[in-house]
């Protein structure tokens, strides 16, 4: 089974690619796309990742609003143009909150960041940590997807 | 010179083309788009609006968070959605606050939705008011770019 998982931002969207194999899970791919605010640009590449992966469903962090209101104005924006874009390749789609990520990952809703940084690459196996920041969260909430499908069912974590 | 004005929702969008002729203004068509979160669907009708109204600008409203933040998140989203659509026709986004829209329109922000809708209808010399409060909302915002456009001056509003 394959998850994209997505990174929601206004100047650039991380993404990456998890599978499920059996009980274990690996990442085959992350990356950036950076001009989002591109329309043309951006639904190409989006579909271009969407034929090449063929993921089985989508993740992406469901946001709440909180310090700076223009930044989730735009980011809330931006994740309705890729919902809608996923939603056009007829792929499910999973939500999660920050809080549910932390969950499914670690088993504790209050992990810090470098905490779930840790334990997704320590279950998806990967020697060190991608380039990117929107990466690692891209993959983060893809194996939280992983997790979580079909139906926000908890699945037993096998660390390698 | 035409406008498109957009009112977005979750569940229908409301829209309004307006021309400026000289000094004049005039409604030639509003409607609903009735089935939003259909991506495919809500893109071709749509596209094809743009296609039968060739606008020079869409107006759309801006929207600040207040009391139900489930139905702005998502309507934030489907926003988005609308300027991802509208960005792909290479066509220019008008923003506008509600305040805005009721200040260009009436001449004084706090105007109430009844004045606002009355000022509408007066200026566009529309008999009688559209059959959805979308409509009316739609074609207020498209009268607001229309006034604004093209750089937010405002222009002397002429009733007839």
């Amino acid at each position: 089974m394959t998850i994209l998982g997505i990174d929601p931002g206004t100047t650039r969207i991380g993404f990456g690619i998890v599978h499920k194999e059996g009980s274990a899970f690996r990442a085959s791919a992350s990356g950036l796309f950076e001009y989002p605010q591109d329309s043309h640009r951006f639904e190409k590449e989006f579909t271009s990742l969407i034929a090449t992966h063929k993921p089985e469903a989508a993740a992406i962090e469901k946001i709440f609003f909180a310090k700076n209101q223009k930044t989730a104005l735009e980011v809330t924006e931006m994740r309705g143009v890729i919902k809608f874009l996923i939603q056009k390749q007829n792929i499910p789609i999973l939500e999660f909150t920050p809080l549910e990520v932390k969950q499914y990952i670690t088993g504790y809703g209050r992990a810090d960041k470098k905490q779930l940084e840790t334990m997704t690459l320590k279950v998806l196996a990967l020697a060190k940590k991608p380039k990117y920041d929107d990466e690692s969260d891209a993959l983060a909430i893809a194996l939280c997807g992983a997790l979580a499908y079909p139906m926000h069912k908890k699945t037993k974590v096998t660390i390698p």
